[in-house]
């Protein structure tokens, strides 16, 4: 692989806008220079072939797609604006470099539809194909920022979307007869729910408007999600179950798989929702106020946050249940 | 691999430092707050197994050492002050805890000498050991930044330290026998050059303050870097290459591989000495300034800079020679 050559291909494909707004130095130097806002959020983000994908399974552009959203994702859920992104590509010798484009194409293209910019890179040889992407946002105020260690007891928790879709996705990729029963526009669907997810930055300031006290996205699935924010908040989530809205197509794919339904939208993961606690207030404020109910989009309420013992519980459910229930390629 | 295990081990090594200073919130979020100043200065770097290193020639604490150190090399190529490091770690099933908490505090110990401190992580498995170094450093005023592309013709060529101790190193791992004419402390300090790089930031603060033009690491062979360099600037370096500074053992080395010890030193790479273009007057302003001297270290003038044909030329051996040369893993 000729990596210099790859190198000044990626930079036209990411073209301008690597020069545009903050970034003062874009991809060429030692490293980028961007004009900073009050605070940096930043987090890291790895995709390995055959762990949290397939070559194959997907196209690059669909690998791309992912690394970028998965950690834009991480960004929405402190509700921080996004800003640039950096991203390290290992590259076995057998990935031509069409493929190599497609991929940063399809991260390029998340980017561009959220405001975000890559604005660096890096691309190596090996035997693994992994995709490292490193995203910054900035914010203002620390203070608008939601982590995940503010719920207070009272709080209502709330999910935004519905989940299921990309652990179903990904099972009519192991095994299309998983999917013998649905139709194609929804057998599409599930699969670009894995394949494409998009970051919830929209969602994700209108619920710091609505008040939210902590918030985390969903990416090992609600059951592990909400059962890390219970730690950090030092507080107890009671879900119920039954209210976890679920994408079309996940029934039937639990079903072909002999899934419980609701343990595979819990425990599935990569939907790459919002879980957010808010105050008890929130419902209310959104019924009168439809321009925000909008730009949250759909949204349920699954559970309460309460005092005493700190993690998950289930109202229509046990923890333990859940806990035998595995999903995923890794 | 259980990997909230380990990435809770890794937040003990990585200690209360990672809530200090600028940081206001560190791992353990979905993504980590740092109180900016004026630019981020970002670069994102990998190493790969058998690409970069083989694990098992160096320990968990030099690939650990050696990722984060190349990665803030690129920083103080900037001139930046080093700020916060993010690091994700690929790791084979193979790989036990221990060592992966060693490699960490092997990138830990470069931060800590050197004012930089991690902040977040990602931990993945993965059939090939690959570490990634996102390394962000802040500036006032981009004024001060030194980039790639400022040499002007009249300028002089300086590196800082000794070339091809790294490559030397790196031969002694692959091939003991090259160093059988070696004294035991100059091997050990020419696999120290190989496994525990440091960035030069004292360095690089005194080649801006000696108004350095244009600067670039040397991570790929100062023939290549060089290159880089005067491509970027849109000028001709001309160096000589018996100026070019040696590492003591590099010599014998070179003789046991049957290569030219200068050919060695100018393309063996990984030494992530500083080569600078810095106006003619700055060896007087040294001369006449002690401090400025001791706090910049060794420094060779190597060359010039020219008008006309872009790119690198020497005025004693061609660049041809050198590019039927090859060395190092990857």
């Amino acid at each position: 692989m000729r990596e210099r050559e790859l190198i000044a291909a990626i930079g036209s494909v990411l073209g301008a806008g690597a020069d545009a707004g903050q970034i003062v130095r874009g991809p060429g130097d030692d490293a980028a220079v961007v004009r900073a806002r009050g605070y940096a959020v930043t987090s890291i983000d790895t995709l390995v072939d055959g762990v949290h994908f397939r070559f194959g399974q997907l196209t690059p552009s669909e690998i791309g797609h992912r690394a970028m959203a998965s950690a834009l994702s991480d960004l929405a859920a402190m509700a921080c604006d996004p800003g640039e992104a950096y991203i390290a590509l290992c590259l076995p010798d057998t990935l031509d470099h069409a493929n190599a484009l497609e991929l940063t194409r399809g991260a390029h293209a998340v980017c561009g539809r959220h405001g975000a910019t890559i604005a660096g890179g890096d691309v190596s040889s090996s035997e693994t194909l992994t995709v490292t992407v490193t995203v910054v946002g900035w914010a203002e105020d620390p203070g608008t920022l939601v982590g995940r260690d503010g719920a207070r007891p009272g709080d209502l928790v709330a999910v935004t979307g519905a989940l299921g879709g990309a652990g179903a996705g990904l099972a009519l990729l192991d095994d299309p007869a998983t999917g013998v029963a649905l139709q194609a526009r929804t057998r599409a669907e599930l699969h670009r729910r894995f394949a494409r997810p998009e970051p919830r930055f929209g969602a994700a300031r209108a619920l710091r408007e609505l008040g939210a006290t902590a918030m985390i996205d969903v990416s090992d699935g609600i059951a592990a999600d909400a059962r890390h924010l219970a730690g950090a908040s030092g507080v107890g989530l009671q879900l119920t179950l039954a209210e976890l809205p679920r994408d079309e197509g996940v029934d039937a794919v639990a079903a072909a798989l002999g899934a419980d339904p609701t343990a595979f939208a819990a425990t599935a993961g990569e939907d790459y929702e919002l879980c957010a606690c808010l105050p008890a207030s929130a419902p209310a404020l959104l019924a009168a106020d439809p321009e925000l109910a909008a730009r949250l989009g759909p949204i349920s309420w699954i559970g309460l946050v309460r005092d005493g013992h700190v993690g998950l519980s289930f109202t229509d459910g046990d923890a333990a249940g859940l806990r035998g229930f595995e999903h995923g390629h890794g």
